[in-house]
């Protein structure tokens, strides 16, 4: 078979970053900073908080709501709407015979890489598929079977200033998750489609039809460490994104976990903890649990009041007030350096976070418009507390 | 009707720009720096290069060309197909009533260009829709009757970094033109999807299904100068991008057409002409045409060379070699105050362009591999001139 590319040293050597972000120069370590036991175990999706939430779990109230937590605000809608639609594009035929390319993993890699920056990706990874990431069960109980070897992870950002704009439990909140789950769907179907008329077998996994659990990727392929969130987070986005992935047997070299001082900092810094308005996340010590050994968040109580937001669609407050939540910028790559080699420093970069104003909402930034889809019309949202949060028994702080 | 967003002077003046590009410090002018006459007609989509090529009137081997120009390789056929999908996300049902939103033209506008940079638009203008911007009749002979008031543009780059890596006319070429058609139309789909659930008309117009032609709007939109290769060019992309666009009742402020000093620019460059791989770009001067005082291009000979183009999968050598595909940074910044200040130094800023090196090749930055579908099956590409280059008309030079 005719090869090309053989200028790959070259080609390897000379582009150091790939995309908007140096990924490439961060730390890479053989295991996640966060303890993975063996005693992880595949989840079923039939227990996770949508489902359980649909099936009257938590109340009828929040089975009620959930119904219209996304379809209340139209831009949320329709964004949404997008990724149901994108659905089918998940999976398709493999050409029947393999593409005349260069075997050499790390070409693939580097080409892989370089298609989803070029299809718009703010962080694209590599990792293996560790077993424990494929769900066991699907929504509607059946088994899930996923051999392939590797996953390819593609990451967007929720777009700082919209953030900037948000109190991060607003009526934006929705539409922002699905802003990113929306270009991450388009993205991956795009590269599975590809890698399938290369002639090798791949599956886009995208907000509603994963059949892989994506924080453990994201730690695997280095995009970001645990945090207290209970989600990975990004040195250079925060948990200001969203992820999908295309699984493949392309052969591919993984790009190993990183650490970038984080677990340290997530144990003195507990914003999110103090900000969270259902009080979802631990402000203790990590715990081990699901085999994992991270701090705990309550996930029905967060998933319960997202779902029953009764004063916006969604919620994404712990994204907001993170100081990880930032712009680009040199001084926050100074505030970077520190995190990662002076950890003692980590409280008063806390402090001064608080002192410069990060965190707060700023209304010039504020866009949109707060609707709320009532009986199929546009209203403009009555203030919810006392209708809503006396239904429910989400423990809410004023 | 209730109203909010009380604070709109605030917004107003806080945030001046909106996107990355700093659109709004562009020069305004009463009309586009391009003649428009009276003269100008409504164009027949049955007219189009693409629907002549398809019906012989370029030859047998362009016509056959034609049916397989995008689809002979794999990356552009993906992202093709994508906008394909994406195709009944045009239209929809308007909701039946009216949002409670505020009614000045000037919040709506920003909130609907805010609305496309969060969905990731690089540029958002808008425009009027002038008469003979709609084309009269569709590529089957429909007449086109659309009416609406305003046109909403969405432009998406190229990506500079692989046109470093290209030659301009090579494998890529149709995927750097598809990756920006297939994200303008996912953008303009999802914002025509919201105006319509604000209660407004809207219709999303990209590859494929254009009811508007997109070089006029983008003219009077401000997007763009009409340059030597007879397209819009943005100061801040060069012709480096492509647009959809969304036609709406929904009450807007034009931007107004911009000057930037492209004019005189373009009649001194020739960079453009002097490359262009089939002669198809002007080395003259403006002359009166389609309505239109301007360099007129070749356009059959531009489509022959692309839809056949045996070493490649399309064309976009004038977009490389362009001196205004440039990178942000400063300098560049400098070289545009320059232009639009100083048109005496045009010639040697030409000059400059050539002596820096813009417009090669690097191929550090080649992340793609030739590949060709023949048959249904992909295999390096054998150098085509002399299979293919002889069978057509295209006076094509060496």
């Amino acid at each position: 078979m005719k090869k090309q590319n053989q200028k790959s040293d070259e080609i390897l050597n000379k582009r150091r970053q790939l995309g908007p972000f140096p990924m490439e120069k961060l730390k890479r370590v053989e295991q996640p900073t966060t303890q993975i036991t063996e005693s992880v175990q595949r989840i079923d999706k039939r227990e996770g908080v949508g489902e359980r939430a649909e099936r009257g779990d938590f109340g009828p109230v929040v089975a009620r709501e959930l119904e219209r937590d996304v379809e209340k605000y139209p831009l949320s809608a329709v964004v949404r709407n997008m990724v149901y639609y994108l659905g089918p594009r998940a999976e398709g035929k493999v050409a029947p015979s393999k593409a005349p390319i260069p075997e050499d993993p790390e070409i693939l890699s580097r080409h892989i890489k370089s298609l989803g920056y070029f299809l718009r990706a703010d962080i694209v990874g590599i990792c293996r598929v560790p077993a424990y990431a494929v769900y066991s069960h699907d929504e509607k109980g059946n088994p899930i079977e996923l051999k392939h070897k590797f996953a390819i992870i593609v990451v967007v950002d929720q777009d700082y200033d919209t953030f900037l704009g948000s109190n991060g439990s607003d009526w934006i909140s929705g539409s922002q998750s699905y802003r990113s789950y929306s270009a991450t769907s388009f993205i991956a179907s795009l590269i599975a489609d590809y890698i399938r008329k290369l002639g090798y077998p791949a599956r886009a996994h995208f907000c509603q039809n994963y059949q892989v659990a994506i924080t453990p990727l994201l730690l695997w392929a280095g995009i970001g460490e645990m945090c207290r969130v209970g989600v990975a987070l990004n040195p250079f986005l925060g948990v200001r994104f969203k992820a999908a992935a295309i699984t493949t047997d392309l052969p591919l070299v993984p790009d190993g976990p990183i650490d970038f001082g984080l677990q340290e900092f997530c144990r003195v810094c507990k914003k999110c903890a103090v900000e969270c308005p259902s009080r979802a996340i631990s402000m203790g010590d990590k715990v081990m649990y699901n085999g994992y050994k991270s701090w705990r968040t309550d996930i029905p109580q967060c998933a319960k009041f997202r779902f029953a937001n009764p004063n916006g669609s969604s919620c994404g407050r712990c994204i907001k007030v993170c100081p990880w939540n930032k712009p680009s910028g040199w001084t926050h790559d100074v505030v970077r350096w520190s995190v990662r080699n002076l950890p003692a420093l980590d409280s008063l970069i806390v402090k001064m976070d608080d002192i410069w104003g990060y965190g707060k909402q700023d209304t010039a930034y504020k866009w949109w418009f707060d609707l709320e889809e009532v009986d199929g019309v546009l209203q403009v949202p009555k203030r919810g507390a006392e209708r809503l949060y006396k239904e429910t028994d989400v423990g809410l702080r004023e």
